[in-house]
């Protein structure tokens, strides 16, 4: 996987390197590493590279069209309140929303339980040429999962190669996976949650049960560090986004994509057909032709 | 249906009237009512449309949540080149793409065909709290269904009613529909053609079939005109959206969203939770906690 080895930019200095112990403790959430100077300079950065996100994907969405298989999928994963939905709001608002297949997953329906747990994930795959997006994803299995032990342990613990064994599949498979941390503090959760209680019109993001997923905290670090250092390989890496501040976490995910697709470098399919002939037979149809009257006519 | 009848601004100004012909010659694609005084003046009317119409679908979804049904479906129906995937990227770019849910409808599969027609647009409904937007839809079936004889004329004479009954079914279940018929003009769509042609980043968008669908436009401007006059009915108008005129298009489709999103003004709903008990158990929970310590230890 050569072209995950040379220098990638900040997907090089976010990534957790495979085979790597992860310490997140010693990851600073308010970190804005290789990102604009400040929260003003922000916007025009992303509005900068809103206009190459666009062109890129829409060479990957016309590449589709003629048989280029490949597609990106973007997996958001974090604490509540790390802002997976504001991520897929202001990111992928960037993008054309025809070409995105966003999917959002929930605890498991009683028919998504009767399955095996990367079942539900083949069905939200992204198809040639578009942008995938999971908010939550099959990590979910061994997160929540290994916290609430809602496995057995010895299943959980077969999960991080079921996962990688998945991933490899689908990078073999044209699909560039581009997994996000989103790393916010104890603290700033702690804002964040008293900001939804204290608006009237945020009440409607908060849960009571929020409290007690929070009172699990360190238990829930642990496994996101488990799950990354298992699940961070070469075909599939994991990057760490410090996520405390809303902008830098913006910018650096819309970074990361845009590293992704200048790697992947898609290009406009030649013409099919014979363009000149066409040309010629659009005009010549045409003459005699107006509304309302048959053409030819 | 008295919501429908009273003032509505730009909706009234574009509805077909129930029950009344429609001679598509007799409105003019070029035109703009209503609309921005020119091209320049309209990005800042879009944008400004766009806070107000993110806020109302952060509503709908909010309140979406909390047990309303409400969803809206805008159905974007046109000739090649009308725009229909331009107004997504443009129009649906200013939502949040989350709540959105597309469906850009091709010829029908193998599988598809062995169903009746509607069949495979009931899988693709918005849900709850939702808007979603139809790229092509059920007309599809009473415009080159009809043009191209793909079913017998007997049949396509029921469909009519099998939509209006269908679209009455949707409204009574909470679903506002949006229907925009994209009005272009055949020399317009010549120059939008030819676009394509000459540019080597546009071929992807050409099928040499294009020009034998051309040839038909009487006969597709006819089986519109059919369309629109049996099937706008009070709880499912049709709006002409006159899309000679990108930026008008685009202003238009924003600002019918915005009138039927206003008229809908969804709630945020109220919290069932104890508020003021979260908050306490929120910050004593957190006393003497702090990351990588047990919660309370």
């Amino acid at each position: 996987m050569a072209k995950h080895s040379k220098d990638r930019g900040l997907g090089e200095r976010l990534r957790v390197p495979p085979g790597e112990p992860v310490d997140l403790s010693a990851r600073d959430p308010r970190a804005t590493p290789g990102g604009p100077k400040d929260k003003k300079a922000a916007p025009a950065d992303l509005a900068a590279m809103g206009g190459r996100l666009g062109e890129l994907q829409e060479r990957l969405w016309a590449a589709g069209t003629a048989g280029d298989r490949r597609r990106v999928l973007l997996v958001l994963q974090g604490m509540d309140t790390s802002g997976k939905g504001g991520t897929v709001k202001h990111v992928i608002g960037l993008f054309n929303p025809s070409g995105c297949r966003i999917k959002a997953f929930k605890a498991p329906t009683p028919e998504e339980r009767r399955h095996p747990f990367l079942w539900r994930i083949r069905q939200a795959l992204p198809r040639a040429g578009e942008l995938g997006i999971f908010d939550r994803s099959h990590y979910e299995d061994v997160l929540i999962a290994r916290v609430r032990e809602l496995a057995p342990a010895t299943e959980i613990g077969r999960r991080y190669n079921k996962i990688n064994n998945f991933e490899q599949a689908l990078a073999d498979d044209g699909v560039t996976l581009v997994k996000c941390f989103l790393h916010i503090s104890f603290d700033e959760q702690r804002d964040r949650l008293l900001e939804r209680l204290d608006r009237p019109d945020k009440h409607w993001k908060f849960n009571p049960g929020d409290i007690d997923e929070r009172a699990l905290w360190p238990a829930y670090q642990h496994a996101y560090e488990l799950a990354l250092e298992r699940c961070s390989t070469p075909q599939a890496p994991w990057y760490v986004v410090p996520a405390d501040r809303k902008w830098y976490r913006n910018w650096a995910v819309s970074r990361l994509l845009l590293e992704h697709l200048e790697a992947l470098d898609p290009q406009y399919p030649k013409a099919d057909f014979d363009v000149a002939e066409c040309r010629a037979r659009l005009l010549s149809g045409d003459r005699g032709t107006s509304e309302g009257r048959t053409p030819g006519a």
